[in-house]
């Protein structure tokens, strides 16, 4: 099969589908892969390195999209590229359709085998191309915060873990999943005061069992999704975390605006 | 020298003034050592035991004041034993005379030579026979409280570590002194919410840096002592602990009326 | 359908079937709830608060029993409440039939659909309905036993966490389960030295991995059950824990006098 | 004693050098506290709260300088502020006048008896009314070390606690002083990899003590101060943190530069 | 079924198969159970404690061979036992046997019905009987690694767990199942510099969770069976641990063979 | 002043006294230092480093001890090097000479001012040249101890820090000075079951406060020095540690011994 992979264009999206390791897996099962010239750059990845791992160098994006079997990318196709799908093309890639008609359309309109990353499911009902980001997402939402809550940038000047003598932080996580539970272990690390709420006490224990007596856990009684506890925790926490997103760039927005409203 | 040692008669008191060992220690450095017989036995230590560490065994309490030089007890002279105090004698034992103008007088118009353990002191400023009490009656505190917290003793039915999904007890610890340090540690490992109070930023910076993200530790703007945190703190925590007080057996009255009132 | 809630009349339960939330969970799903006039006062939730979730204050007992298609209960029926179940009743409470023939005979005779919440299990084999209980079972049987081993309460003695200096006291915990693994979290919390037995070797490595250093965790050779380790770690230890028990005030008890039998 | 406190008047300072505490305090030692109107408004102490505590608000600051025996203040006093400084007057405050000949010129021209914060010390050498900013300091030089590191502040898109399978980034620490030490607790609780160096082996053995197998502890074979081992952590590093800066501000402006120009 | 458990005859083996509460486990449950004189002495079991439990001490290794329904082993059968093993024969015993064609070869020629231990598994894929001698190897394998690279032992000179001021030693493990995780632990708790690589993010990130800031969890791109991680480990740390070798005294040698060539 | 450094020839100690960045700091202070050929070798610190300090190599031994005004060494002067020692001569090493009357007579007869690295101390009666050593040999020994516990050299065949399921090793270290606490430090961390006896509680108290629940400090009630308790301990524990001894090779060699001793 011939794999395809352009260079993202949406804004501020410096990611790569594939690495030069992941290439070489792919030549290893002889498949073909064609390569943007300076996609990996972004993430650090040179051209070279591609080609050393068996890659064909491809200057025009264009090119990429007519020559593929399959295009493996990061983010949904930009409405520059829908004229670049032709039908019977699989696209490999996130898509999040939920929330994106414009796309949907797009994609079923051009009869386009769409797999969304987000879908990907192993047996026990895990998502494994969600949950690194959603761990990385988790971890850095804590730190942002932590950076909104100095006065200087507009916060109420709390310092989220506290110091000898001056109270912490409070952070209130709606949720222990993936980032959620991430978002507990930087928090409880720095210091702050964390309580963390779910309806699934199972996830609430482990989070006991391996951070103990540094947090408390909750047990959300009606749905936080219905905005009755999160209007609660707004009012309580320094700041609340919702621990379902994963977009980084826009957890990072929301949590800046929601603690400048707090104030 | 010869060093009497009888056995306590205050109500409650289990404690002897010397282990075996510590006779051997006196009887190595040539004195002699008085032990009315049975007075280990609330401590589970033997008549045996003290003869076998070189010890003579004594009947009768009257003889052991009448023979030694200094009478080592643990609590204060009772009633009843003041008739036994002779000019000259040296008493070594806890005293608190400041709480106490009945014994006072008694050592003073008999013409006691006292020592009260509570006195002796270190260059550094510490209290060696103090602190071990102190320790104790901090670690004590916390697990009466606990206990005291539960319904069917008269609580608020408050597990004072919580559990997953369940909200921890708060516990506001005035003072960072030995037993209030050891609180700190007995709490935050029960799963407590804890805060400690003090002037003394040296001292919650100790606390702080061994027990970390695990508690709160707070510079007291006032003094304590005048009552204003102490009311404050008593409505914001299911139970306050006088880091100060060094009588176990009271403090613990003290926690459990405190709490039942509080309700 | 029409669920009822009567106030719990067995002796020193304090617990409701239903909060205020769940109230409200039912009536969104368009059920009718009936709550006896007082059933929430010992957990502290008030009549206004079931009636603005949506449940009818009903003042009788016997109208509840009468008029609802499902009675939600905690403890088993009692004897006083036989002649008030009626054919075609659905009972969903707490029952634990096999050690009480008199309920069983009682709930076939009158041809009860009855579901005990200690039967409730999930596809994995846990018992979401027993867990929590077991959990604070576990918590409240340290700080029980480490109450019951002061002096003043008839114990031998021994501060169960230890102090500097000071030798702690020794716990053994038969059963990994849920209530024993929390049992092991306090009491190494505490700082006693613990060991937990099971024959059960991923039960003992999660609670080693998770507590390290702090715990030795031990395969049970033989069943506990048989009374042979057991029997042993009675003359082993300060007081052992049966980490099976999930009756917490029957549980304390015997703990008591355990440890008074033990001195 | 009159003791006058004007707003502060440097650019970015919110804080106020007496709390409505403090306040008391002094009044309750018969002294005398003049409180520019809205002095406190920055850190969020009221005119009300001052006035309560036995404070009298006063308009402007040119009758506080001109009416009090002692001035208290936060920052160095201003060029605006020189005309307002008459002989005799007692200045307490933070100084740095090695860094600052203007103010010192100022002050000996004006033969102003100046104490600054800084200055102050205790008999085993500590500073206490530096110790806290320091901590504070050291806390918040890595929360914003972190945020400067992620790609959208411009920085080498480095996580710095890492995540489960991405290496954490790297923090030298150079001085185990009371911000160094800070800092390394708030990284080695994000999950940073940190090493910290100082040429006083019990300071290192302190951090060594209390933070375990977390983190690296060294010994700076020649002073950091010479630009020695500063430049090799600068190489090696994603952020070296001078453990020996308390401005706070300038702090967090310097590790931003330094981490863009490392990229 | 007539059980027989021979002494084992492989050099430096000294465990045996079945315990003493083995043997009565068998026996209450109606088997009959022939150990050869002296099979536990190497694991202080005495002939006496087998007695006690029901099993029947048997002079020589032949009679037991020869009498019994199924030979319970800890290693393959050696060369002299080939001609004990008869056809219709159950052999129970490690056999691993893909590295050993001449036991294979022995097994098939004698027609014996042969079960590895290292075969039997759990409904969830894990292996009950290779875990526990896994964790004893990967912790096993730290404290011989230490060992070996101290300087009089042959190795660099390095305290692999450092020192206050003195930089610890690096681990690099590859593989994070029993072993590898095992060694984790002891390894962090000596104060090593930690890091473990795997292809499985889910068993990585538990390790990141238990162990948290104490060590790096790393993504290997590919397979380190390939010997391309492998060798860069070699290169970077103080001693590669393979976390998959099961072998205990064989991985040592590896190990120490090691650390000599790395110098 | 002119300082030699010459090889250490006592057997098996291969330190050096100075490194190059120490002779580097003598330099900028206008000393001149002479550094024997070689005599860094065996720290891994070349003749060339040593010189691009700005030492001197000069090839015999005789002629550094014959040119210098100080002589700086490792270990006390060998019967060999006795010739060498000039009247006047300054010996700057580690000296130990209350255990070694022929270095002590030698350095007499020939007048030689001696200052043992051993007797230099600070002004809070701390020893910072011991320091180090001891606590190296502490984090050692416990290594050390766990390799020889080991069936295969010679041991009772314990791990000493147990595993999921096995009781782990007991180890009772007498003395809480620097090597024990660095002891306890990596035996807790291992795993093991730790008890501390010291006749000092202020230092148990520190230990008790950083390593917590993990290990048990007991007081010494009688000198262990006078062999009491460390004959108990040594029948109770796996290995017993006398936390006072420095010299490393040799402990490590006791220990040896003992363990095969308590077999």
């Amino acid at each position: 099969m011939i794999i395809g992979v352009p260079k993202e264009i949406k804004t501020e999206e410096n990611r790569v589908a594939v690495t030069p390791t992941g290439v070489a897996g792919f030549v290893a099962r002889s498949h073909r892969v064609l390569i943007q010239k300076g996609a990996g750059l972004g993430s650090g990845l040179s051209d070279r390195a591609y080609e050393g791992a068996g890659a064909t160098i491809v200057e025009s994006a264009a090119t990429i999209w007519q020559q593929s079997d399959m295009i493996m990318k990061v983010k949904e196709p930009q409405e520059s590229e829908f004229p670049l799908m032709r039908e019977g093309l699989i696209l490999f890639t996130y898509l999040h359709l939920a929330a994106n008609e414009t796309v949907t359309r797009a994609l079923l309109e051009r009869k386009i085998a769409s797999i969304g990353y987000e879908t990907i499911q192993l047996d026990d009902g895990s998502l494994p191309l969600l949950a690194p980001m959603s761990e990385i997402a988790g971890r850095l939402s804590i730190q942002v915060g932590a950076w909104c809550l100095q006065a200087e940038n507009g916060g109420r000047g709390i310092l989220l873990g506290g110091a000898s003598g001056v109270r912490p932080g409070k952070v209130i996580i709606l949720g222990a999943g993936m980032s959620g539970a991430a978002a507990c272990q930087v928090a409880t690390g720095m210091g702050a005061y964390v309580s963390i709420l779910d309806i699934n006490p199972t996830k609430l224990r482990y989070i006991h069992d391996i951070l103990g007596g540094r947090l408390t856990t909750l047990m959300s009684n009606r749905s936080y999704r219905l905005g009755f506890d999160s209007e609660r925790a707004g009012a309580e926490a320094d700041f609340p975390l919702d621990g379902q997103t994963h977009e980084i760039r826009r957890g990072v927005c929301r949590h800046f605006h929601r603690s400048r409203r707090l104030r």
